[in-house]
């Protein structure tokens, strides 16, 4: 049996799990990020700390996952706008010389979906569709077992699919991105926007009277009480979910959609919404032969689908 | 050298070629369709016709495409909206038999692509996204070389992307789709209506002054002539093409997108702003890495690109 290390960069933590060829997780552990020190710092403290971990002396071979636009090939981190320290790195070669093993590299959208394909389908679909709903709209794309990474290694941004041209402008300068509407930051100012003038006792109770303390957080909590208002925003962000999918239906026809993220979370109250939006707007067929999943392993799907990338590099 | 025959069957007629395993066109030939005979008699005239091509006694085996609902792994044509005689036909089965050649089968946006990928681009090129811009828009994909057909056979409906959730109804029961502003009948439709109370001259004098006389032929002639009205409303075309390119070229990351079909003639009059459009919205280097190409092949592209699916199987 072979061994891998999965490290997964984030500008909150690093993650880390040492999995077997199948994705088990065999062990895993985290680190906080400091967003002040220098990357070379960082990358040896982690592999200090993945060196604690059980079966770290059989890894065979290591993948390094973070936000950020990411040179797969060259192994190099470029830029992200998250983690300002990062600039120009060239995580494989720091990584490799540190740890002796072979490292492969790519950015967190894609380990994110080779963590589902592995985890959440067992590695038993063709063609899946990860998405994140966080702060922003991520996605990666399987297609045919395979990481779809497109000419310059920046496919699968279906976050910026435009599903209104004449709509709320988006932070990537184009006009109605499906993230301008569904990135956490963008809904949660949506629903306080909406909800200025609505006079709903508990969402406002929730606040200390001030909608702008309203977050996601309190959104889903308002919707666990069965607050009305909540609910209806909840729906709003199924509705526009499943325009969103019924295009990704129709172009990509997966036999797979895998949601994680912080928002996936709260999918029992936007997953009917967005399943009657889909009914309506997608074709029959990739519609119906596709499963939707919204992944239990959010946490983990990075770290996985970092130890895994040795083994797709064909 | 191994050669190959290449049958594309549409509503008005079926293109052949003989092609070697280049894609070099060493004959070709075309028959008018016969919507009301059966799709035997039609496959046996196809063949007969076929075999007077040169070189067709060392044709190694055959590709066919048509529109409709393809069943590309049986080789079962199962309905065709513009062939109505043409309901689950095994026409595989049927060429080979009276070929006596192997025969694959794929559908008409993907026999398109592949023409592109091997007319246009001469295989040299990873990811090549077609679109075929007519009555409908179609759209086929090549990833990483390979015919990518998605889980149900009907990946790459690009026309069918909507971009603009709340916009225009599309025939397919979506509403927005890129096809209701881009598809021929439509953008027809559109500028007949918005024609309606314009005091143009030159256009009215073309449609002898019935707005409703005018087709996309008409404002194709009268943008020659610089018809204001008409160069507008081009410039409309691009710009609503343009949104849907930028959001295929976040998602697909292609390196090379191939506009084909009879609108795609108009090209001078809407690539600019459709240019303009996808430098405003899309990512910066998946735009610039994207070359853009306006096939001169249009009407040889399925023929070829049947001719070449023998050699796409793997």
């Amino acid at each position: 049996m072979n061994y891998f290390l999965g490290i997964d960069m984030g500008g909150s933590g690093i993650k880390m799990a040492i999995t077997d060829e199948k994705a088990q997780i065999l062990d895993k552990t985290s680190l906080e990020m400091n967003l002040k020190a220098a990357p070379k710092t960082i990358l040896s403290q982690t592999l200090s700390e993945a060196s604690k971990l059980k079966f770290y002396d059989k890894v065979k071979a290591a993948g390094f996952g973070s936000a950020g636009d990411i040179d797969y090939k060259k192994g190099v981190l470029r830029y992200a706008y998250n983690l300002p320290q990062w600039k120009n790195v060239p995580v494989k070669r720091l990584l490799q010389k540190m740890s002796g093993r072979e490292v492969f590299m790519d950015n967190d959208a894609n380990i994110a979906a080779l963590g589902a394909f592995w985890i959440d389908l067992k590695g038993k679909c063709e063609n899946l569709i990860c998405i994140t709903l966080g702060t922003g709209i991520g996605g990666g794309i399987i297609a045919n077992k395979k990481i779809y990474r497109g000419s310059s290694g920046s496919a699968g941004e279906i976050g910026h699919i435009s599903i209104k041209f004449d709509g709320t402008p988006c932070n990537c300068g184009n006009i109605g991105c499906a993230e301008a509407y569904l990135g956490g930051k963008n809904f949660q100012n949506y629903c306080r926007d909406y909800l200025k003038d609505k006079k709903d006792a508990l969402i406002k109770s929730m606040t200390d009277g001030k909608i702008s303390n309203l977050t996601i957080e309190i959104l889903y909590e308002a919707a666990l009480k069965k607050d009305k208002e909540a609910l209806f925003l909840w729906r709003y962000y199924g509705e526009k979910l499943g325009v969103l999918i019924a295009s990704v239906l129709n172009i990509l026809n997966p036999d797979c959609i895998v949601f994680c993220g912080g928002l996936s979370k709260a999918h029992k109250f936007f997953e009917k919404s967005m399943k009657e939006e889909i009914v309506k707007r997608a074709f029959k067929t990739p519609a119906k032969i596709c499963r939707i999943i919204f992944s239990k392993y959010s946490n983990v799907l990075g770290s996985v689908g970092a130890a895994m990338l040795p083994n797709h590099q064909k």
